[in-house]
């Protein structure tokens, strides 16, 4: 059975995780007979939204915490994450991917990435193992392996948002356009994305773009 | 278009709602084409449980905006709820609903229902509009609508579980056994439920089963 790390970034979309597509995540990962461990890294959020209101929050939370809300309590620190283990790498979106997995929200294309996070994506690049990025995680690939880090460059989908996609190029990666319900392939680098939230869509929509991104990891794993 | 109220009790197995049920329930409505209006009690939550340790967490929370994050900020109090406006009401299920939207978990077949909770259970019935229960939402209506309380009592399924099952019988209403991926339909009191996580299942199976409620409410409903 294939292994795929699934890594969470909160549980709520406007600080963490978005939860919807984490959910739909695990549960097209499950439907293919992929088997999924959830990782997040163990820091502070970068920030905690009062999600009823859209104003701060009060407190502090623990991105690993948040997380394991989403993961039933099934969930291991980031830090101990070891590609050797694992067949692929999926990161769902939310401001979380933005805001606690890197600094996009704030910073742009000049944004850092969490140093577990990067070490991620280079070590499953490098072992030629697929990579699924949602909604705005696109980001963390395009900050990672864009030709403006040194990497290769890479396309993906942020949806059709001209801002995002604007900064996806400065970073030394490219957008290609595509709805809600579409992935795209990156076959070079074994990358699979899809716009998720970054359309306006229902959750319906949102879970049929992530079927279609699991289905080609799956493919890309030789899995029927 | 129809319009289903949806009832959460925070975002997170331990303390809240159970996050797939959530959002399967609705994903599923959204792909029936029926409109989801999410709602919750205005209330402190009973406990936090840090869900990476499984122990008790810091601080308190509150129902309203914990499940707020589920529902994308689209929530309103469920005091609010009036069933005049609605065609159907919708509980997910996870210990929120057994311990903020009753307190079934620490009483109970004596437990005590939310007030809201127990009133639009109340007016939804009295009206003739659907009832959907997942996992161990199902107490509820037993608590509200069984013999025991004076309703008429009705027909569920909590799945399998014998102790859960002993106390849905001394509330006044029934557990007929089901798989996670069924779900069962008491016809004379138009409530429909699926065992959900009351089952050993992945996140799949769950959502398999709420789809099968789904499609049994929207049958009610007479949308094809």
């Amino acid at each position: 059975m294939k292994r795929i790390a699934v890594v969470l970034s909160g549980s709520g979309f406007l600080d963490g995780a978005e939860i919807t597509e984490a959910v739909s995540v695990l549960i097209h990962l499950d439907r293919r007979g992929l088997s999924a461990s959830c990782f997040a890294p163990d820091i502070p959020q970068s920030s905690v939204v009062n999600h009823a209101t859209h104003k701060p929050g009060v407190g502090s939370r623990n991105v690993l915490e948040e997380s394991a809300r989403i993961a039933r309590g099934k969930i291991a620190p980031l830090a101990t994450l070891n590609a050797a283990d694992f067949d692929a790498l999926v990161f769902p979106g939310g401001f979380g991917a933005a805001k606690n997995l890197c600094d996009f929200a704030a910073k742009g294309p000049d944004c850092s990435v969490q140093s577990d996070v990067a070490r991620s994506l280079r070590e499953f690049h490098a072992a030629k193992k697929p990579i699924g990025l949602c909604c705005i995680a696109p980001v963390l690939a395009a900050r990672v392996l864009g030709t403006a880090s040194g990497g290769p460059g890479c396309t993906l989908t942020i949806g059709t948002d001209p801002g995002t996609a604007a900064a996806l190029s400065k970073m030394g990666a490219s957008n290609v356009d595509h709805r809600v319900t579409e992935a795209h392939v990156d076959a070079k680098n074994l990358i699979v994305s899809t716009p998720a939230y970054m359309c306006e869509s229902g959750p319906h929509g949102v879970f049929t773009g992530i079927g279609a991104l699991v289905d080609e990891l799956a493919r890309l794993l030789g899995v029927r």
